[in-house]
């Protein structure tokens, strides 16, 4: 088969007018959701380094910083990424597991605003970017994933580099010479997470796909079957292949539809969990002291990416179940405040954290969990969740994504302000340029 | 155990005094073999294009591009990476096929610029970084080579890494950020042969090896066991790891010795049958129209490495076993001019590649060839290669190197300087500052 031809020639063809008006609506969503968790990391550590070595690297002024400033399209899609996932806030694609918008959406940016491409093209360059990663990931999950390639940095940058062509203007034959040259790029280790390096995956899937697009329009040719050849990135990365599912329904399937916006700055599949414990912080509303135990029946991917059991930092936390399991009891919340370094060593937090047991149940989906609450004196609470909030089934409504966003730029950007930009975004036509993206989150003259 | 912090605090506090003068002696041929590839490299299209982008990011001046001109520390470790790639005529590391020197000098001389380093110190980085790369590929090779992975990309941007980060003046404990920073990003597919985005590969590994230094020296923390770790580099991209082989005799056993310079501009394991063939061309010495066959056995990866049958631009004819045999005999050389794509394409070449068969035989190494010559009347010749030219075994002489220089820097640099500048570099003591090598070679004012 051919699908590196195929989806270069979908990335660098299919018109953003034939896009469809929800799917649309839903990269608006998107939109809204990254420029909140991007610029409520502005001040974390990774991103300062970030930010740091990027001024010392210096570059023309060709993209901004979502924090504010302008730098290359290679530095901006650097920071800009990995300030979307550093939070471990951004959305997730249900069936695979990959955050495609930090990627997508940083690389877009960057290209957008060197090619000066209009809002409606932006969204339509991260629906079809988001697309093509997607459709890439699904082709060799779950094993990929399994491996310990962090699929956000590995197929992030081949979605990275069709959103960013599509805005650069590539041919299709271009298109397919940058998705094999970003195939070729294609990086990123689970062993990573809980350490800053995970969000680099993020910020550097958007920078090489950047710098893939940038190569392509210059005539860069690279391999023809990057992604299916025999040693290309399918059958080196993955145990087994399902080309079938990259190429299926080209046009009329749109994975964007399977996203989820996160509710809770934590990793996705303890979001069950915590709606759980939400739950029965109102239904059985016991005090700390009398509580024995938790029980939660959990999918097994979550003991595997969240089984830290006694977390020191709050980067830790969000990848151990038990903290989000005591801390959404305790303070009704999982967002950016439940993780700092203080949350993890609070000792109500410390003392609940203990008493939470998980065992895997594979019949359950990610999406799923169920939780019993058991007191001191024998009485038992159950909370059974079967969508958590934020799938696709079950999804954030656009009021919740405006509080979301509000309480992650508050600081940052004044209450009214923020809300009507979100309102300004979701209304899709509304949409600006590009360039005024920014400029408009950050108040910066353009 | 714990490889990435010894390999971290070996990079960081291994003394450049106590490098065994052999080892820099070797380095510094590797050097001017560097120097000479990458230079006669910068009119490829890969290197022009690379150039346009980088010119068009832009970035400060901290270091110099072989060709000539200064941008950031990342745009010239990516340039000068590609560059020293591209023709596939730089070093090997015999027991992986790791083109270990293109990525780690790329980063020495961009990190060397950035922090004012000496030439003793550049090439105490180049050593160090190499034994870096080497030690990480050989605790997986040849599982993870034979998987699809190009470990000039993998491994190399480790290596890069530690080379980079010893110049900035990295501590132990930020090294071995700097390696799991690196680890994280190691990519690079063995599809992309015969394609430009192969020397992305080294240019890249080199990038990202001087980025990762650049973070760490500013706190960037990373996974404390990025390379050995249960999701990390080995266990993601291997399917057996033998971590002993990576730490072994550290600091005692140098892996630089294990390397070899090519004398012939394309893939390594067709080297000892172009030893062979021009070997037959002097004792045979039979005109084309008399040959009715050429019978070579060869190492298994030969075929697998070097099977393109008909190639159709030069690039591809690195990558024919079948066009190297050819021109050998016919040339008596196997330089950058057999490679361009009319020499690929010329009547006698395909007349004679199309009479040349090659069967593997498992017991050969790498490094050795059987060639037989058969006449149309009969007559045989037979030819057998145990050590192939350039092989640690069977070096290049200085001389040798000398006229490899001088060939490939031909138009760009007069005669008799470099000369002069290849015997100044292969006495050791008389390395310049890392920001003035390159000005020495290009003769711009530092």
């Amino acid at each position: 088969m051919d699908e590196t031809q195929v989806l270069g020639r979908f990335a660098a063809t299919f018109r953003a007018a034939d896009v469809p008006q929800d799917v649309l609506r839903l990269s608006a969503r998107c939109l809204v959701d990254y420029l909140g968790v991007s610029l409520g990391a502005w001040g974390e550590p990774a991103v300062q380094i970030a930010l740091e070595v990027a001024s010392a690297l210096g570059g023309s002024e060709q993209a901004s910083l979502i924090g504010g400033g302008r730098t290359s399209a290679v530095n901006a899609a650097t920071v800009n990424g990995i300030a979307s996932h550093v939070l471990d806030f951004d959305d997730t694609h249900d069936p695979t597991i990959l955050h495609g918008t930090g990627p997508v959406m940083s690389a877009a940016l960057a290209a957008g605003e060197l090619a000066g491409s209009s809002g409606p093209d932006l969204l339509a360059a991260h629906v079809i970017g988001f697309d093509v990663a997607a459709r890439v990931a699904l082709a060799v999950h779950p094993e990929h994933y399994d491996q310990g390639f962090h699929v956000t940095g590995t197929a992030g940058t081949i979605g990275a580099a069709a959103a960013a062509g599509r805005l650069l203007g590539l041919t299709a034959e271009q298109m397919a010479n940058a998705l094999s040259t970003a195939a070729a790029q294609a990086a990123g280790l689970r062993e990573m997470f809980g350490s800053m390096t995970k969000s680099l995956h993020a910020g550097k899937a958007a920078a090489n796909g950047v710098l893939s697009a940038m190569l392509a329009q210059r005539g860069w040719a690279s391999n023809r079957e990057g992604i299916e050849g025999r040693r290309g990135y399918w059958a080196v990365l993955s145990s087994r292949v399902d080309p079938g599912r990259a190429t299926d329904a080209l046009g009329e399937r749109w994975e964007l539809r399977n996203d989820g916006l996160k509710p809770y700055s934590c990793g996705v599949v303890s979001h069950p969990t915590i709606d759980a414990m939400r739950r029965l912080r109102e239904t059985a509303a016991l005090p700390l002291d009398e509580i024995a135990e938790v029980r939660a029946r959990v999918n097994p991917y979550v003991l595997e990416l969240m089984g830290k059991v006694n977390p020191q930092v709050g980067l830790e936390g969000k990848f151990s179940i038990f903290h989000c399991a005591a801390i959404a009891y305790l303070d009704g919340a999982a967002r950016v405040r439940q993780f700092s370094d203080e949350a993890v060593r609070r000792a109500d937090v410390v003392a609940l954290r203990e008493r939470v047991h998980a065992d895997v149940d594979s019949r359950l989906p990610t999406s799923a969990a169920f939780v019993q609450l058991v007191a001191r004196d024998g009485r038992t609470w159950d909370a059974r969740v079967d969508a958590a909030t934020g799938t696709p089934e079950n999804p954030m409504s656009d009021q919740d994504l405006e509080e979301k966003f509000v309480d992650l730029v508050v600081g940052r950007v004044e209450g009214d302000r923020a809300r009507s930009l979100v309102r300004q975004l979701l209304r899709g036509d509304a949409v600006p340029a590009a360039r005024e993206v920014v400029a408009l989150l950050v108040g910066m003259p353009v």
